[in-house]
């Protein structure tokens, strides 16, 4: 910390993103990517892109915000592109919260919502999953509060369902409720088809997990023209440019072949329960999970102590200090030949405790 | 906007990008983009890590920050990457002013430094250019204030030397001194060899002008590694991931290829001269430019109806609504073709009034 840093942000913890090692290669099955390659159509319209870097992109990035409004059924204006889902977050704190009104969100979610809280300086509250790390859907009933709810969550991989969401949204008419839908793809029920009867709904999703483009940066938000005007107006006054054109290029290129996209996804889900099951029969508790991760525990052996015996064998998982789930890891879902690699290195870790 | 925006932004003017019209092709000289495309290992590199978009970009963007720590002859850790240099003027905002330390900036430069000021809050100064639209450094000594300097300045294209940069640095011991060097290239003295000395300046450039990568998004700042630090500890609250992996690599290389970047610079400041002394000609005044623009008016017509006769005549240039500068446009520099084209526009435009 330089001696000129502003007062206000001294205090300020930051993300801490999932480690990226290089001194070896690993199994990496911490950052919840996708093992898949990007769609042909997306890499070879990036490529094409890259030939003509010298111009600004365009700060509507109109063919790609026409392209999902087309693939998720809503209007252009409807739609909002950022760097990453990230960034969508960032702005929907930005807009929709302040000293009255305050963020609420699960004690157990994404990382980041606390920090971009800190960051506007927004305060904020959180509400304690249930001990089944379930979300109690009353505690977010007439809040006064802007919500932000991960569905599914993360790193729990639970999922609320569409109707569920809906009565959050019925119960806070004057709040909006964010559903960042990071890993939706997987199982959960979208929140978007609520978006034309509740103007207080912003759904988020990425393109980081079920689309292969992690390394693009590119997130995006639905909801009501109205809030994603709001959004605009943070956009605007923070990075017109902010989603580059190769990136945009590669984002409508994915959403060519939605194809593609949904037999990964189906392959992700497929290895997914595959790896439940083996996880349970070897004593584990695998919460149920409709993302493109698992979280799981076991009797026999600290999270902390899991987590590092597997990357001593070549596995990359992630594992969170918090308390309440310090007994557990995050294992993000490969292809099927790396989750056997996985069962097989614990199956031999906990003959070895 | 929406019943549910943040008191705080409800006053917000976002920024206004250059046009970027669809309705015909024009010669484009209102955004200051290069004419030339970037360099061919840019383009291959960025196509390259297209084709691994399903990992993560590099937080830490290490290949690049090490060979721009190379190129300008400082440590990596002096070194910050971002999305576009507008990215790491608002971290710049963000951290080193608030209630206590405000801003000041020019009234005519970069319209962006307002909005970032506005948008997090912060109260900001303005200090009028003088009449010949110089900057009278000494407004700029013992200020207490957190002092936002683009040199060269926008519009206007005129320069400080660096050592009157070190004479505000000097003066201003306990605060930092932002020199926004978007257009160092085309002729200015870069600060950026005073940031051993002086902990209190930070330098920050762009690709998007002389390196042909306005599309790929890509700036950077420098400075002492504790100012440096504390643009990362933004970064991190914010989007760790926030320069892409084909953006980190068309970056990297074009820093590989500095003899096209310094070609390419020169080709613009021959074009500059020429357009300088043909438009001198035909009676206009043009400010001394030592950026990719000149600022231009004449007393045959005014700002607004020159700008709009070049866009019939199918000629985009920037024209900005202030009335300290309405009687003037921007004019980008292109290729010599393209300049000839503007200068004999001009004077048929000139004939008929």
């Amino acid at each position: 910390m330089s001696r000129y840093q502003s007062a206000r942000l001294s205090s300020l913890s930051p993300y801490t993103p999932g480690e990226q090692p290089r001194d070896m290669k690993y199994i990496k099955l911490n950052t919840n990517e996708s093992p898949f390659p990007p769609s042909e159509k997306a890499q070879k319209l990036a490529a094409e892109a890259a030939k003509k870097l010298q111009l600004y992109s365009d700060p509507t990035c109109r063919t790609l915000v026409d392209k999902l409004a087309e693939v998720y059924g809503v209007e252009p204006d409807e739609v909002i592109v950022t760097n990453g889902s990230d960034e969508v977050l960032d702005f929907a704190f930005q807009a929709f919260c302040d000293e009255d009104v305050p963020a609420r969100f699960p004690d157990i979610t994404y990382g980041f919502y606390p920090v971009f809280a800190a960051r506007n300086g927004i305060p904020y509250e959180t509400v304690a999953l249930r001990d089944d790390f379930t979300i109690d859907i009353k505690q977010y009933f007439n809040t006064g509060k802007t919500i932000f709810i991960a569905n599914p969550n993360a790193p729990t991989g639970i999922a609320l369902t569409r109707d569920e969401i809906e009565q959050i949204l019925i119960s806070n008419p004057n709040n909006v409720v964010v559903i960042d839908e990071a890993y939706v793809d997987f199982g959960g029920e979208s929140a978007v088809p609520l978006i034309k009867q509740y103007d207080n709904l912003l759904v988020t999703q990425t393109f980081s997990k079920s689309r292969s483009l992690a390394g693009g940066r590119l997130g995006f938000g639905i909801g009501n023209r109205e809030l994603i005007a709001d959004l605009h107006t943070i956009r605007y006054s923070t990075n017109p440019y902010n989603v580059n054109s190769m990136t945009a290029a590669a984002g409508y290129g994915v959403l060519c072949d939605e194809v593609y996209t949904q037999k990964n996804c189906r392959t992700i889900m497929d290895n997914r329960e595959y790896t439940t099951a083996a996880l349970r029969e070897l004593g584990f508790t695998v919460l149920d999970s409709k993302a493109n991760f698992v979280f799981a525990t076991t009797p026999a052996m600290r999270g902390a102590d899991l987590y590092a015996a597997l990357k001593q064998n070549g596995i990359l998982v992630r594992h969170f200090d918090n308390p309440r789930i310090s007994d557990f890891v995050r294992i993000s879902i490969g292809t099927r030949e790396q989750m056997q690699t996985l069962v097989a290195v614990v199956e031999k870790l906990l003959t070895e405790v």
